[in-house]
């Protein structure tokens, strides 16, 4: 069976778009028709019945022949979407997973199709020139008042706050220790682990925010006898907590830091990877007060910037901070070339191969503008204040608290930890709603498991939010296994 | 000004496909308009008329107020389509930069409208499901004798090669040593780097290949005095350099680490980032003989796999030595959801958010098949052959060697380094080729600057290739500087 001769047409020059169009005609056809298939925000039955039924659409994934591109693209992106937990249903709201808009999923297909790679400039002569203006228009909203403001493009956070460790180890004397509190993400541990540096020193967070006397002990305890100085110190504090959204008192914190510099090599990273893009919206953004202060900034725009997953930014106020990832490979950025001006670019990043993520992050701030998109970040902190103010409302259920951000913790009124984690697990399998976990301290002063909503869809409604309150009600641990499970409606499915 | 209401709208749920639509036949108009514009491989003038071209056509990169979708994705995608090196375009051939398919492409497109984030099962429940399939289906291919082949997704080569040190770091004794040629890439030395190991013990390759005696004595130096042990070894092959694309002699090294294995714990990891997939070809799979063995095999489909960035692997023969990334995030694996049989993927990856670069890899397999992909993997060699005797035949140029995979090196006869490394920089500020660079021994055995062709298109056709070689022969040292730049009209653009 030979190969159709149009599976290999190439996305590129100017034939490029006249191959592209029907395929894209095909790929949005299936994901209409997956999502109808699915009608809900995930598929229900728990991950055995996924498998089975994706193996059933789509037979061997290793064919020797293929069955071009149609037939590839109807067959597998209608699996995908049919088996997806989208977050663009209101009620898929475990994560920082946003939702990503039209605008920013157009733009990154022109990412793909032209494919320029970010390591060198005769590889993206335009992107690179882009990636230049645009990672210094936002690293100097973060930083307005640092010397030479500017941003390394990521794949997340988790790359972000290695890069800032990396950037301590290489900028501070040796001997490095990261000091974060408990309430940091595991990121910042696997950073210390991969690099070869110690663990992180790890600072009690009953309260679930990072304490700043607690930071201040840490960095005056006697340096160790055999060593002469002092060694130096990592502070990590973080802007948007995974688990419940809180933000660390960043100004406190950088006080804190700025006094111990005088006595031990000092730096402060704030992993703002889910808080940051609260700098844009002017009722928002005092939450953020001393986080311009920090050395290093971890950002990421696939959280409350909707961008489709990668979106990631460290920001520094000085890009003389970026100097230890310079490196020189001869094929890339030799050093004629270089002294010929023709840009170096391959130490704006640990990978060498690179997608120009900046693009999707262009297009969706020149259609939105700062306002338009400070205008998502409200939508959306107001709609997880409804959600609190719907549960602090119902007798049967605790809200944790209000909340800082856009995530909600609650749980059934008198719920053991096996209830709240089961009743997670329930709505999951029956494909009714994504709603995540977190421990934090309970009514009664101990540590204890709720549920999180983290809120991420701008457009989430006040009956979708009564809806998922009603979800969980429903789970009440007397009846729930009692009912027989059923699914939303087709008729149901929301926008 | 407000911001128009379009900007906003999502791209998942069932409405998605219908915002999408107008977007992408914006994104396409937009595409075609650029390359007109461009009419060539890249745009001339060189970074600084690039970047003042961009400035001209997209002004300030971070508006208050916002423009809507429509006038967003046009004026990015029009800048960045006829500011690109489209690798595409047959003069487009300096690195490992692959002119992307169109199917892949389009499967792409699902991937950021759906948005799965593969870190935990209740973010991507199909797409999870589908990379556990074919990232064994693949690794299978790769270590068909293995007892548990599996693979990892990656950010590509540099981050492929990074974990496979990693592992090695973790599975063998302490103080690790990587051994590796002067042909491997430079990420080789940033892993090391990086991950607080030793830099790497390099061997010299004056062929340009890694020489099995020369391993053999690395593994037998005398441990140093101090240690009780010889230290462990990581052994670094290259199948595929990024200088000329020659593969080192596996089954030879293969060999070698396995007879000292007895006496010192020694691991062999294979980059195959760019020769991997003559894997799949009957013709050229022989030449890859030995890479089974291997432990751990970097290799990237963003190159002889033709996916846009990134498609990136890291096969093993057995997924034990996978465990030391395994870990433990409360809200993402839980150890009771992992027992109530939620998939624990989080020990997959270094990255936690993470896009489904699968879906890609898994519509081109399924349009093309293996045996389509083998087809184009030897038309592009093919084309590297064709090229080779272009050269050869012609007295004003000197060839460096008939191609292994699908890259070319060559330099006009009797021309210096410097008139080579001119005739480079001056194409591309022409706008008339992308050819890259790389040093190797030259006629008289000394090390030379020479130019590289890097063939990645398989449909680069004979009179693109002759064209090539007269493009360089017409830069001529004596006149080149003497005639004004010209460049090709448009009726010229090639499909």
């Amino acid at each position: 069976m030979p190969t159709p001769a149009d599976a290999a047409r190439l996305a590129g020059a100017a034939a490029g778009p006249r191959a592209l169009r029907p395929l894209l005609d095909t790929v949005l056809a299936a994901l209409a028709e997956g999502a109808a298939a699915r009608c809900g925000p995930l598929p229900a039955g728990g991950p055995d019945a996924v498998t089975r039924r994706l193996t059933e659409l789509i037979g061997p994934t290793l064919p020797t022949h293929g069955t071009g591109p149609h037939d590839a693209l109807r067959t597998l992106v209608t699996a995908l979407a049919e088996g997806a937990a989208d977050p663009a249903d209101p009620h898929c709201a475990a994560h920082l997973h946003a939702p990503p808009l039209a605008v920013a999923v157009a733009a990154d297909l022109a990412a793909a199709a032209l494919n320029p790679s970010m390591d060198s400039w005769d590889q993206a002569p335009a992107a690179s020139a882009l990636e230049h203006r645009l990672a210094r228009d936002l690293a100097r909203l973060v930083h307005p008042r640092g010397p030479a403001p500017d941003a390394l493009v990521t794949t997340g956070g988790t790359e972000s706050n290695l890069i800032a460790a990396l950037l301590a180890r290489e900028n501070l004397p040796p001997h490095l220790t990261l000091i974060c509190g408990a309430n940091a993400h595991h990121s910042v541990h696997r950073a210390a682990w991969l690099l070869g540096l110690p663990a992180p020193t790890v600072l009690p967070t009953p309260r679930g925010l990072l304490d700043p006397a607690a930071v201040h002990h840490a960095l005056t305890t006697p340096r160790p006898p055999h060593r002469p100085h002092a060694p130096p110190a990592l502070v990590v504090a973080t802007a948007g907590t995974t688990d419940s959204g809180a933000i660390d008192p960043l100004r406190p914190i950088a006080d804190i830091v700025a006094a111990h510099r005088a006595h031990r090599p000092t730096a402060l990273h704030v992993d703002a990877a889910y808080g940051g893009p609260l700098l844009l919206s002017p009722t928002h953004r005092a939450k953020l007060t001393g986080l311009d202060r920090a050395d290093t900034v971890t950002l990421d725009l696939h959280k409350l910037g909707w961008q489709p997953v990668a979106a990631g930014l460290l920001t520094t106020p000085d890009r003389a901070a970026l100097t230890p990832l310079a490196q020189r490979a001869d094929y890339l950025n030799a050093e004629d070339d270089t002294e010929a001006g023709l840009p170096d670019l391959l130490g704006r990043s640990l990978r060498t191969t690179r997608r120009p993520d900046i693009l999707k992050i262009a297009a969706t701030l020149r259609a939105l503008g700062t306002s338009g998109l400070a205008a998502l970040v409200d939508r959306t902190c107001r709609a997880a204040a409804d959600l609190a103010g719907l549960v602090a409302a119902e007798p049967r259920l605790t809200l944790h608290a209000p909340p800082t951000i856009s995530t909600v913790l609650f749980r059934p009124a008198g719920a053991t930890d096996q209830h709240v984690a089961a009743v997670r697990r329930r709505l999951l399998t029956e494909g009714r709603a994504v709603l995540g976990r977190a421990r934090a301290h309970g009514p009664d002063g101990r540590p204890a498991l709720w549920l999180k909503a983290t809120l991420l869809n701008p457009f989430a409604q006040p009956n979708d939010l009564a809806a998922l309150v009603k979800l969980v009600l429903d789970q009440d641990p007397e009846h729930a296994d009692d009912r027989p499970p059923h699914r939303r409606s087709p008729q149901d499915t929301r926008p």
